[in-house]
């Protein structure tokens, strides 16, 4: 069956992203994780921006990847010959194609500029190695001029792109340009390069997929100038699950994918986004969740771990009955349907301010409504933190420990930091020395400086994890209480 | 002309958004903002989730808006009550019309929902109130059953909802659906509400238009569960600028809007979110800038002023001379070619590293390379802070300014918030009374207690406004290095 073809320009226009900057060994691990993925070509970076950038294209070019690999330059013989000395299978000319860009941006006229991208695509060749033509404001071009320019272009490069560089493009208009462009660029390759400026980038790219393109350049996570690139991971989906049009792409490496991309571009993705967003797999409604343990497939497009990630259930202020029985089920707890009502209230009432119900207040709201007199392990007696310039962050903390009064002091890289250290040698040495910090996160603090601050922890023991959270002014008090909230609830 | 219309449901479906939880008084503000914007109809709340919901439903209803007011209800007397208890003038019905969501979650068969689907929407009529169906999972019901069920409901409703639950709808299939659906449904007003699992819901909305619906439901932000509904600020801005197609929208408040909502909510706007993002109209790259410069319509596919927003050039690795100079003339400082060259090979370096590069960074910068001797206002000498429990947290800070000694100390709710109130009253009577701290923001901090932390500020003196960031382990001292490396460009 024939297969549309992925390039992946999350090294290059994903790294174009205001703020986004990775060095040359995380650009060659993202590849690797690209090819394990199974894009069909990597598009590495621009060679000649930096000495960084070109020892990256360099090195992947060089990894022995099943992909094709690929740099981005201009159509001048300096961008080229920066492309060619990494090795590269493939140099993806940009060549602009509006008149506002020809005249304004080159100063140059169509037949200049056509007679320039033919000289620089022979230049490639020459060297044997393949070009991809990226005709830059496609969709503001003359048409006739762009079938053209295609048509020209056809019998000495190996891939004609259409970019919407500005996101214009919509699917009517996209599904009315590429069969006849398609068919004035006979006997090579043409693909398309979506930008997601009115939210269209994924249904123009299959739109154009579904008219005669053969290969779709896409981003991880979306990442990209302005508002994005297509996503990967959307289209791929798309294609697959609602067009039943295949791509080499491993779905299940998908989410694993996208989390590393993330981790190594410090871009977060939006809970909101679409598969790979924190809520993609969320319920929280009681009528969602209701139907969901019903039958999964009520309320989510697909299975979760097609892509190879898991669904979860959020305790808030929409939570209904059947999700509180689903948790105090999982913890082996039981409760009568009175209780259960009275869990469902305090969960909305804490969901009501506006907060995460985390495992550890689920697990308080229950025991205190059943009644389950538990005492807290670990009580926090007293804290002290020193910090500022020319002071080693230090911290005294006084617990009481099954009753024992204990006292340590630590110090770290920071006041938080210390009084983590100091709680962490407090613990050592009274059995509970199994504990590990699986994450720690704040959320953006945004404001002014005497706003709450919400720290939320994940920390396990053995195969058991739990979710903590604490809220304080002060940043060293919200952590503390977010570890202490969890190991309470996990040394039990 | 014929104008569409919108239907906003942040404030129940968006509400939906797992943690998200608004307040009856955010509630009334956020309707009234969605008034002031031109939404034709305000899609309250569900009445019957709890006596705050309803309380914020009434207060909306009953404020004098130009927009329909309509609360949510199931198919059941108890929810329709408690909608009609509120003064709406519309009361929205769900109901599940595929065979999955009728007998797995109702338990019902298809003449059953029928049946009880016009009771209660006669039930609604009787009273005055208008009606809207809310066809739930309709893209996964039996088509044949969809254009009855229209039919039937059409001679007693006043809108007929075709609900994309799980976001499986795909633009082809909204096409090939809605004319039909339409003409089963005459003498009613047929909507669309789509969700956005596949990245597809604003092509879906805008399909479903082309092809007959005559309502578009949407939600500030894409706010919504799982991967969110149809956003507003693309659905609008897309029909108008791409499609030729008006609403009652005041493009201009759009982003306005956003921000409002985004402050309620608590849910950030993703930076590459379209039209409202972060990065939506910022350029970074060198040939981008240079474009943008030139004519700004090269790499922007509408000015952002039409949706009440300005462009921003961002400094960073893939920045070019353009915007160096860009700047330069801006803060009306003059540099030669080599030293433009040198400014950038510093901006890049600062870049590559990962981080934004903020005005003060800049300036710094430029006076380093232009050897432009200016010495530093203020110098922190030496600082402390303590905190903890039952501790007040206090700090003492020792500035030189100007030469001059000075040691303060203050307190505050947190450690941070201590310090910066040393810091003000250090500055206090020392002509550095119009300082203003506009904004301050922390990145969330995921990784270990270790992490580096990085505080963003944004300062003003006067009408002159300056970002400066500060970036260490200890939160306490990136706080105050951001603000005094702001306070020391902005006294010169």
């Amino acid at each position: 069956m024939k297969k549309v073809k992925i390039l992946d320009t999350t090294l290059r226009d994903g790294e174009q992203t205001p703020g986004v900057s990775l060095a040359p060994e995380q650009k060659l691990q993202i590849a690797r994780q690209l090819d394990l993925l199974g894009v069909d070509v990597i598009e590495a970076g621009t060679a000649i921006i930096s000495e960084g950038e070109q020892k990256a294209v360099k090195a992947i070019a060089n990894e022995g990847l099943n992909a094709e690999i690929c740099s981005f330059a201009r159509i001048l013989t300096g961008d080229i010959d920066a492309a060619l000395q990494c090795d590269v299978d493939t140099v993806n000319l940009v060549a602009p194609v509006s008149d506002a860009h020809i005249t304004k941006k080159l100063k140059m006229d169509r037949e200049e500029l056509m007679a320039q991208t033919i000289e620089m695509a022979e230049y490639v060749k020459a060297h044997g190695v393949n070009v991809e033509i990226s005709s830059e404001d496609a969709s503001r071009a003359d048409m006739a001029f762009l079938k053209s320019f295609f048509s020209d272009l056809s019998t000495v490069v190996d891939r004609l792109c259409f970019c919407d560089t500005v996101g214009l493009l919509y699917p009517e208009r996209t599904k009315e340009i590429f069969p006849s462009l398609c068919a004035s660029a006979t006997g090579t390759q043409v693909s398309i390069h979506c930008h997601n400026d009115f939210g269209l980038a994924t249904a123009n790219s299959i739109a154009a997929v579904s008219a005669g393109a053969e290969c779709v350049h896409v981003t991880v996570n979306g990442l990209g100038e302005r508002a994005g690139n297509a996503s990967l991971e959307e289209v791929t989906a798309a294609l697959d699950v609602l067009y039943g049009v295949q791509t080499r792409i491993r779905k299940v490496k998908l989410y694993a994918t996208s989390r590393f991309v993330m981790n190594l571009t410090k871009v977060p993705v939006a809970p909101s986004k679409p598969l790979i967003g924190g809520n993609a797999f969320t319920h929280e409604s009681g009528m969602h969740v209701h139907g969901t343990l019903a039958d999964t497939s009520l309320y989510e497009p697909i299975d979760p771990a097609m892509i190879g990630r898991t669904r979860r259930f959020a305790l808030g202020k929409h939570t209904g009955k059947a999700s509180v029985r689903r948790v105090l089920t999982e913890i082996g707890i039981g409760a009568d349907e009175e209780q259960v009502a009275k869990i469902l209230i305090r969960v909305k009432e804490l969901g009501d301010k506006g907060k995460l119900v985390t495992d550890s207040d689920f697990q308080a709201i229950v025991e205190d409504v059943l009644g389950i007199e538990k005492e807290e392990k670990i009580k926090l007696i007293d804290l002290s933190v020193v910090t500022g310039k020319r002071v080693q962050p230090t911290a005294s903390i006084r617990l009481e420990i099954d009753g024992e009064d204990v006292v340590e002091a630590g110090v770290g890289i920071g006041p938080v930091d210390a009084a983590i250290n100091a709680l962490k040698k407090a613990l050592l040495g009274r059995e509970i020395n199994d504990l590990r910090l699986e994450e720690y996160h704040v959320d953006a603090i945004t404001g002014g400086t005497d706003a709450l601050v919400n720290v939320v922890v994940k920390i396990s023991r053995g195969d058991k994890t739990i979710t903590a959270s604490g809220v304080n002014e002060d940043i060293v008090i919200a952590s503390l209480y977010a570890l202490l909230n969890g190991v309470n609830r996990l040394y039990r």
